[in-house]
């Protein structure tokens, strides 16, 4: 291709040598070379490891309520919450307020006898507690299973692999691993990678199995943190170095056969990458494109680690869906842990 | 006041006769004189009827599902989706394509060696499957509980019955009343009001009863109608008769202690009005303002129908939070049926 | 190339046989067969036409100016004016109203002793009155003068021909050919051509001269039929069949190489286009591809046209710059005309 | 009041003690004690100071162009131009964008053979080089001439002072007071009050006069440090300290019967205010509320500073009307200095 590397600008361009076929699939392009999910579930496949929740995987999730307690995992759509940089702040806006009703507002001229107030937002889908849908990430021009990155246009969305095809999944059972709880600390220090060994040492002290079909959830506690910052500049330095999952990581989602994973943190991996990482945000190119496994980003785990820690049951009905927004590539949502 | 009706436009306008205490509500104002929840759950409460949703009731809710099969009731958040014509459409749009992948974007000045794809959407809180909060609607500048409506700001949206404070809640037991196929047809007839007998005869004829805490759902059919609308004029004409909940069920759904309500329809209630109701829109003032009755509209129940005459169990575990708006006045959400 | 036409969607996809040099032009793509000004200003010209309007054009234009009239061509901004129904409303917003000051808002508590009001709008760039830049249309991937459409980025936006680039041009002399007065008529019949001829016979009428540099105003009348229609079949309709330039205008154009062109209709041309018309939207091709010309639409041009039949001055200080939007397509803006 | 200070946030409220009268006016409510124009172009006017600019004033302007040039005072409207923080950021999105096209987008289905871009923005409207129009501030909810500020509503805009009344004004004579070089410095220091003895010192000095009508430029240099910032801590700063008008130019505006003022700061006046500034904001009061007197911020002085210079002529022919948003309160625009 004209470009030195996928993605880099330059006016220059010369077209690539792959070509597209009738189902939009990359001919002559990209293959993983690692643990993957190509294929799995049909050429075709759309859902990636969402694919593993089976209705049975819901049903004996179910089972794993006890209390009726419902815990919100989601963080406010708004300015005070974490988001990335280069994400656009939502914007809340009202196109009839309570103050319009007080002074008498000129809507009654088209309905009189009743005063409702409404109100729209205006919200990057990726920049509060969110998905990363499959179509987020693309190696070379192909995203998971080898459909085209190119048939996700500003026009049409995300044909192919829209986070909308998951609009009935991602409710299955939960798994929580409360890595900051297990190690003592409010949060990891920044930069921390957490490896797989990790992962399973505690797992095993909380008591849970991970397996099939599970949406495991990672706490760092440094989502805590960012409540204590008091200026701009420790803001920037958030995101410069964070916690979170390293590249080793990938093969044992694969292993595990995990449907979904999503941290309390902006990326879900270390930031930044581990000196021996393949390549730059080396999860997100794993578990996105090669495995189809959907993340979820900023979480909000920290009342979730306090009550699971009490009865010591770290496991739940998940019940996250996206929002049905055809072609979009990720969702915010209001994800509930209902134990 | 001024205005000669509540939100009747002049420029003339003379200053309330009430005033606002301390706690944001209107003294000497509107009070209810039908059934309604005001006080019932003390002064300052801002949720309403979802109190009735207690742990017992979601327990008991979760040990409904018994197949493990999901099912969103949610419309697409698009154009081909009906909507209140005066709300806005929703827009998807990319800050980064996958056309732009495959051009080459100038993304990687910033990130060599990743390429990502965001998207964002600016959409209306009521313009899709969503629920109505409780700062909705407004009497005299009343809301639910004698809230005051002008503490719904523009500038800092609705601080006291924002539709956040129910953000752990609307989960529960879900109640399908299929009115349009207990009386074997595809749709209602436009302007159809249907009473509360109707509610029993179903509940009864279907074999469930409706109690307290619970969400309950009414089928029209109307809502598989808009599909097969070809031309402007017919989706206009969509919204001037509608089948909907007579003025009559407000009290059903106090003496049921329901929790909330939702139909297939845009605004819950018959359009036009019947010829004996107090007010226009007299559903929406005596749930929303006397009851605290959240209600969710254009809520796809179609497939629902269908599975659940199918085993004839028309109850269920629905999960349905509003999103994380801090002052939201309704919201957009993907609720599930978990059966 | 893979598709069968450009901008044709499938799935499927060949890589284009083109390359892009390193001044963002393609190489073996598309050239000019009729008149054109490709290469005129040079290889790396981005202004097309608006290189006509010299600094001795605008002071001669001033010299216009004999009353002190200022009129503005700009419809409002707003849902009552009439726009192509594939793009969306404008949306005004406010972020403090005046409402919330009567009620007392939160502002205060930053800004003690001042009480402000902000407002927002989303508008689309080519939703009112408006300039298409010359990013606007391509053909084959290719935009006037050989620049390659690809660098034109829903993340970047148009880095070559964005109407960024003319925010110091478009002021200079403007010329209002009023066709519809000249033929007697309130407006043209929807699907009437203007040939050069009639552009040549209304001057000649008026006893102007159109010469180089200059930016013409078309005046069809069509827009005053907006205001009387009364319901959407009409209102769509309104767009099915509209009067216009016809395709022979375009060498017209280059022959007197004017600088600019606009109308007081949706797409300057006639719709549908003629029978013998090379392509669909043949004036836009041939105006904005091949000879680099800035087209102008939705132009209220009624009250100019009668103040210049008032005094038969149909020349004046036309002062039209775009808004200062980097990248953009296109600019809605509010014309002037000083005479 | 209910509120101790106008604007200040409490959830208790008393109504006012003002009434309204048909005509929108506040009727017991505030009256201006210092230098003001209230009433002198009728109890209904709308418009302030731009009513001096007269036809005349118009045409005189038009005979200073001598050279052709023209002059952008425009920032560009995006994130790399300065910004009161608590404003959101512009965001330029793309509905069909070029590298769409080059993929083969799904537009072609309803538009065969014509490839079209469209964008649109979505921008506050004090965000970047704007008017601040007359009800942009308010002392004890009226502005001026006595309009009451809540007839601004969210739902239908400003509808007695909206800049849309001024869209064929803001056009007439401009005159620069270049005070930075005239103190032989590149730009003032933060917090450096200008009085009205500087300006007329620089106006004797450049041999210019201020009269009635004009709309004076006033040049700080303060902007050209805007570039020089480095990091987010140092932009914040740029706005805690400001160089700009002190609130002793109010009666100079009034006795100059001056028709606009414009600075190439975020607020014209100096921040923070003087030690003897009768409030907070002294100049937007004065000037908005009391003069009617439109301001403009952000205006891009530097270029034009640098012509007029040269040549010595500081005035010029500044055409510089507002959008046509109908119910606007400011409004962003492209000002250009016709030399």
């Amino acid at each position: 291709m004209g470009r030195e590397e996928p993605g880099t600008h330059a006016r220059r361009w010369t077209s690539p040598d792959y070509r597209v076929d009738e189902g939009g699939k990359v001919v002559g392009g990209y293959r993983p070379s690692g643990p993957h999910n190509w294929g799995r579930w049909g050429d075709a496949d759309v859902r990636g490891t969402t694919n593993l929740i089976t209705a049975e995987v819901v049903l004996k999730a179910a089972g794993l309520v006890h209390s009726g307690e419902v815990i919100s995992l989601a963080l406010p759509i708004d300015d005070s919450a974490p988001r990335w940089p280069s994400r656009p702040p939502a914007r809340h806006y009202f196109t009839m307020s309570g103050s319009d009703a007080v002074v008498g507002s000129p809507y009654n001229a088209a309905a009189p006898g009743a005063v409702y107030l409404d109100d729209g937002i205006d919200m990057s889908l990726q920049g509060s507690t969110q998905w990363d849908g499959l179509a987020h990430f693309t190696i070379a021009d192909s995203t998971y299973n080898g459909h085209w990155v190119g048939n996700v246009t500003a026009l049409g969305g995300a044909v192919d692999t829209g986070i909308h095809h998951q609009r009935e999944s991602l409710v299955g059972r939960g798994v929580l691993l409360d890595v900051a709880r297990h190690l003592g600390v409010d949060s990891l220090e920044p930069g921390t990678a957490i490896g797989p060994d990790v992962l399973d040492e505690v797992a095993a002290a909380q008591g849970v199995e991970v397996g099939t079909g599970d949406m495991v959830l990672v706490r760092t506690g440094y989502l805590s943190r960012w409540w204590t910052l008091e200026d701009t500049a420790s803001r920037e330095r958030y995101f410069t170095a964070v916690p979170g999952l390293g590249h080793a990581c990938v093969p044992w989602f694969r292993e595990r056969d995990i449907a979904a994973l999503a941290t309390d943190t902006v990326v879900v991996e270390v930031v930044p990458a581990e000196a021996d990482a393949p390549r730059r945000l080396p999860v997100h190119h794993g578990a996105l494109v090669d495995l189809g496994l959907t993340l979820g980003e900023f979480w909000d785990l920290d009342r979730l680690g306090v009550v699971c820690a009490a009865d010591e049951r770290y496991d739940f009905l998940l019940v996250a869906p996206p929002l049905h927004i055809r072609g979009a590539v990720g969702s915010v949502l209001n994800p509930v842990a209902i134990r």
